[in-house]
């Protein structure tokens, strides 16, 4: 039997169109997933399972319709809550109060929704990894930085959770955990009370199960109309990036075999080279990276140098040493190839490349290898991760959909169309 | 004889390489002039003259040579400090403790530089002034949202000050209280821990009173090599804008008449305008503003609406009545008119517009009209106040310079070159 847990937004939606939904039972449902799973699975920074059963719902709901009334959700501890400890993965900020929601906290709140508990999030959303596991196999990474939010969701703990991604903190732990993760375009989204990285690069980010929830969550956020439509994309641009050598066979051979099904369903595939092709995009998103994360971080690193990660100290320094000409290039290269691709993206309807080099590794000591996703966080372009299958060792594999600046609820329909064609099951609750 | 507290930064940069700057003598003698004035300006929403005494200037400084050891600078209160309170300008956060530095501020002390004190803001850095007064008039407003900063400049009170732009927050109070200020280009500085309100308005400023002074600061926060050049521009563009009617004669008088001067030497001037001539622009620059400054400030609508301003009600209400069509028209007219204008500045060196409708208005009650920024702030390019005289009631009058985005040291450049030909003095302290 389906347990209130598993279900999608989409799903919950469909019951409470019946009159049949309950929140308490969804709540409870979840609730219960959690004490069961959490050990194994730790995805969780924060959760107080006592105070959140006595905790009645959101008392006021300011913003009526959404359908986010009485959901619960997951939030990447990078992002303040008024209720919540917030410490950014960092020892040096444990425990920190905010006193105050971040903005997409404060209005999924206003919209009804619940927040259940703060997800794990990498130290500072960077490379030095927390403490989660991946549900399909826990001596395996999740990924990271939305390590908790991808895990979560993927345990079917709740039916959504928010990211944020810098380099490739979401459409990696949703590859390596098998879930749908969608990073927004960038500037959609107000990020005020979410720890700042990069000014250039963070963007707000969802994880679901299913294609349409993320209609419904941006709908709610943004005060649009998209929820539940699906398309059909005419063209669909196949990109193997100058990165191609370092995907595995299941990588390349998800992409391509994603393209060939595509195909058979009437889609016509264009091979695409985006980008200058000896990955100056990559290099230039690192160049961005860590000149703006040193100045988001001088104050860490000037005041608790012995409580950062060796990684952490790295970047900074790797970020101070780098002159205002290396970095102005790195962003005059990036708008030149953000212009072309805009328009590359009126031929075609969308791209897809690979999401990561292969199934998540073993071991929780790095979450990964971020290469395919640096030059398109560096783009700005909104991406969606879409798990298609299983790699040799029984990890998800996941491909990678790039659409248009600010044309996300485009390829929010395509995702949702491509979903059942060439999409696997995302559930790991079988119960 | 002039004092210490008068000098620019480029003129203490002089003294050090003359081997004469006395970082205790400038400190003392910024605190004794705003001992003195500090009752008839309030620029400051937090200082503690005892403390500053007592301090120690910043120990440690780990990014060397950038001319701001031992230099003192005022800090707008929406931008966190570890050992300040930061209020926002609201009710609901006083005496608020951030627990670290804004990534500008902690920069700015790792170069050495010293926080004076918090200035004043208006609420959330919207319409709602603040106690600041004009220093040339104190019943007159040193306008906003930036005002204690401004004022504190303009009064000789600090070298420089740092504030923030989302409409006018920058180049009006500059205008009003006759000081130097200049809007960086959008995206280019961390804004983290400064309280957001706009993800795609919001921008970081500086307020000095020598153009040179600009280059300093920004090659301190970015790296760069920018200290000290003046440049002649070849080519100047005259926008009168579709708001020219709101002008008043000394405004239309002080831009004409800078056209004029830069003509006579050698300049060659150029009539353009700039965008749609309905005004669309300054309308889409209300909408994003009110849409995004809704969904930032939902947290407190919900949770303390009875301590805002009405103001601050209204902006909110209008923005979450706004649905997500209207929002993304908004934005995609401005990133047309964006790329069309930073053509037109591969043509023209820089432009020059009204920074403000006239001079600035008697009263507190109101901080002006923010009509000549508005449609500039919604393009993201750079833009700095140069003050170029006097109005009928005896108020600062100056036009506004926007340069290309990204193009910032080139327009400060510009800004150094006019200021000797068309400037005027910006001094208060005449003692």
């Amino acid at each position: 039997m389906t347990t209130l847990n598993n279900l999608s937004l989409t799903e919950l939606a469909e019951l409470r169109t019946r009159g049949e939904f309950d929140a308490a039972a969804l709540l409870e449902s979840c609730v219960d997933r959690i004490v069961s799973r959490e050990d194994d699975v730790q995805a969780f920074e924060y959760i107080d399972i006592d105070k959140l059963r006595a905790t009645p719902l959101e008392a006021t709901t300011s913003l009526l319709g959404t359908g986010l009334e009485g959901i619960p959700f997951g939030v990447k501890d990078l992002m303040d809550t008024c209720d919540m400890p917030t410490g950014w993965g960092s020892p040096i900020y444990t425990g920190r109060q905010a006193g105050r929601d971040a903005g997409c906290v404060a209005m999924l709140r206003a919209c009804g929704a619940q927040v259940v508990g703060k997800t794990v999030t990498t130290e500072f959303a960077c490379f030095f990894p927390g403490k989660t596991r991946n549900p399909r196999n826990p001596a395996h990474t999740p990924g990271g930085s939305s390590q908790g939010s991808a895990a979560a969701v993927a345990d079917c703990m709740v039916p959504f959770a928010l990211g944020t991604q810098t380099a490739a903190s979401i459409i990696r732990p949703a590859a390596y955990c098998g879930v749908i993760g969608y990073k927004t375009s960038r500037g959609a989204f107000d990020l005020g009370g979410i720890c700042s990285l990069s000014q250039t690069l963070d963007s707000l980010g969802f994880f679901v199960r299913d294609a349409r929830d993320l209609g419904i969550i941006r709908s709610a956020l943004m005060r649009g109309q998209h929820v539940g439509k699906s398309a059909q994309p005419a063209r669909v641009g196949l990109v193997r990036t100058p990165h191609w050598e370092e995907a595995s066979v299941v990588a390349r051979e998800a992409v391509e075999g994603a393209a060939e099904k595509l195909s058979r369903a009437g889609v016509i595939i264009e091979e695409l080279e985006v980008g200058p092709d000896d990955g100056a995009l990559t290099d230039s998103h690192k160049v961005v990276m860590a000149y703006e994360a040193a100045r988001a971080r001088i104050f860490e690193y000037k005041n608790y140098p012995e409580q950062l990660s060796q990684q952490m100290i790295s970047l900074i320094e790797t970020g101070l040493a780098l002159t205002a000409t290396e970095y102005n290039n790195a962003i005059a290269l990036a708008r030149e190839w953000m212009l072309w691709l805009d328009d590359v993206l009126v031929g075609v309807d969308c791209l897809i490349s690979p999401s990561t080099p292969g199934e998540a590794p073993a071991g929780l000591d790095s979450t990964g290898d971020p290469v395919f996703s640096r030059m398109w966080t560096l783009l700005g372009q909104p991406s969606i991760n879409l798990p298609v299958g299983e790699g040799p060792n029984g990890m998800p594999i996941g491909i990678q959909l790039i659409g248009r600046n600010n044309h996300d609820d485009t390829l929010i329909s395509h995702a949702a169309w491509m979903q059942p064609l060439i999409g696997c099951v995302v559930s790991l609750d079988r119960s």
